[in-house]
């Protein structure tokens, strides 16, 4: 397997090349660490972008949606571009130009396709669960006839993508900035799991399951996500 | 003035009218909650998304990038559609379909249009520098010509704009399915501020400044970042 992602002018970043990395290890550890994506499309030649869940396997991504959905319906009617982004930093430094952010972010491309089957849309929608929560479909039913026929899948093969990152702490761009007398740095970012909220209804006494024990207070959402799709 | 944003097919939203709202104050709301945007555009009829630091001043939504940037050029040659998300919970059901994720997002359109004449590229920019850590211009040197030249200015007036917010718990189709034998509820999801770090090159015994008073481990990111605004 080719392990790079053949860039054109669509995907390749001419600024910062410093930031940028085209490994499909890279990209995928990037959207591993997130359960929302942003999709963007286009109707009637104007640009939109949902945020929606999503998941990957291979170098498939894919979402799901009501059949009725525009998102849906316009994404499987030409190319998509779909990003993922993490702010893991706000970089505070001693000047507006050495004040910025860190990030992990990720841009894929490709042209989705609608899975319409019903068998096949059961199919991924338990990988999706499980890729979430490892074994979860094992403790919860089966879907319905009727919610299958209510939803869309789609698939996107990944036909370029680019990963772009930014961990670099406090940049000045002159010598004598650093000498400005005022506190500078990285304030961390960070998005947390906090303490799972029983549903009201939930059986006195019922455990929680293996399959969520990933998903503990304290746990770094990222981290329970890339744990999650290793174990797929 | 009118509390409302307008609403066309753009923007208006079918399905689920129950998560909607077009008031002018649960959009602000949402955005002001965020440092991240995701703004789609297009390019030779394709759609295009890049995350992106924002702010807000009034109806206006304000970015900046390098002059040479794509998307900073092609946000301002037609429509630009404008997303926040946050992330607020993962909902465990006891069915796939009971399974979703607790979420505030905001899409907002208009006609951005480019800032070029460096006085106004550094009002703005010091409009943004103080949104987020009020009267840090104070604190630090002003932009120098040669870093306002890099640079540009995008301004958005929001000519339509649609909140969708999900906090419910699990939500199960079914009577009977509140019967299945497994653990149901909602793990909340936060994002953060963690220990700020200070710069290796700090002067020994500078203080963290009022400045960023607002940004301290353990407080939530949105909540800094909309007492920031409230500043303003």
């Amino acid at each position: 397997m080719n392990d790079k992602f053949h860039a054109t002018a669509r995907s390749q970043i001419i600024r910062r090349p410093d930031r940028v990395s085209y490994d499909k290890e890279a990209v995928y550890a990037i959207l591993d660490a997130s359960l929302l994506c942003h999709i963007a499309y286009v109707i009637d030649g104007e640009p939109y972008v949902t945020p929606t869940a999503f998941w990957r396997d291979g170098g498939t991504l894919y979402w799901h949606g009501s059949k009725n959905n525009r998102m849906i319906a316009q994404t499987t009617a030409g190319r998509a571009c779909i990003t993922v982004s993490h702010l893991d930093g706000l970089i505070v430094g001693r000047s507006g130009k050495g004040t910025s952010v860190q990030y992990r972010s990720v841009m894929a491309f490709g042209r989705p396709v609608a899975i319409t089957e019903a068998a096949s849309k059961q199919t991924a929608m338990e990988s999706f669960i499980n890729r979430l929560y490892p074994g979860r479909t094992g403790d919860i039913r089966p879907p319905l006839e009727s919610e299958l026929a209510e939803i869309t899948v789609v698939k996107m093969d990944i036909e370029e993508a680019s990963a772009k990152v930014k961990t670099n702490g406090v940049m000045e761009m002159r010598d004598e900035d650093y000498d400005i007398p005022t506190w500078a740095g990285v304030i961390p970012v960070c998005t947390m799991l906090e303490t799972p909220i029983p549903d009201d209804q939930l059986k006195p006494g019922t455990a929680y399951p293996d399959s969520l024990a990933l998903y503990q207070d304290g746990v770094r959402l990222d981290d329970a996500l890339k744990s999650a799709q290793s174990k797929n």
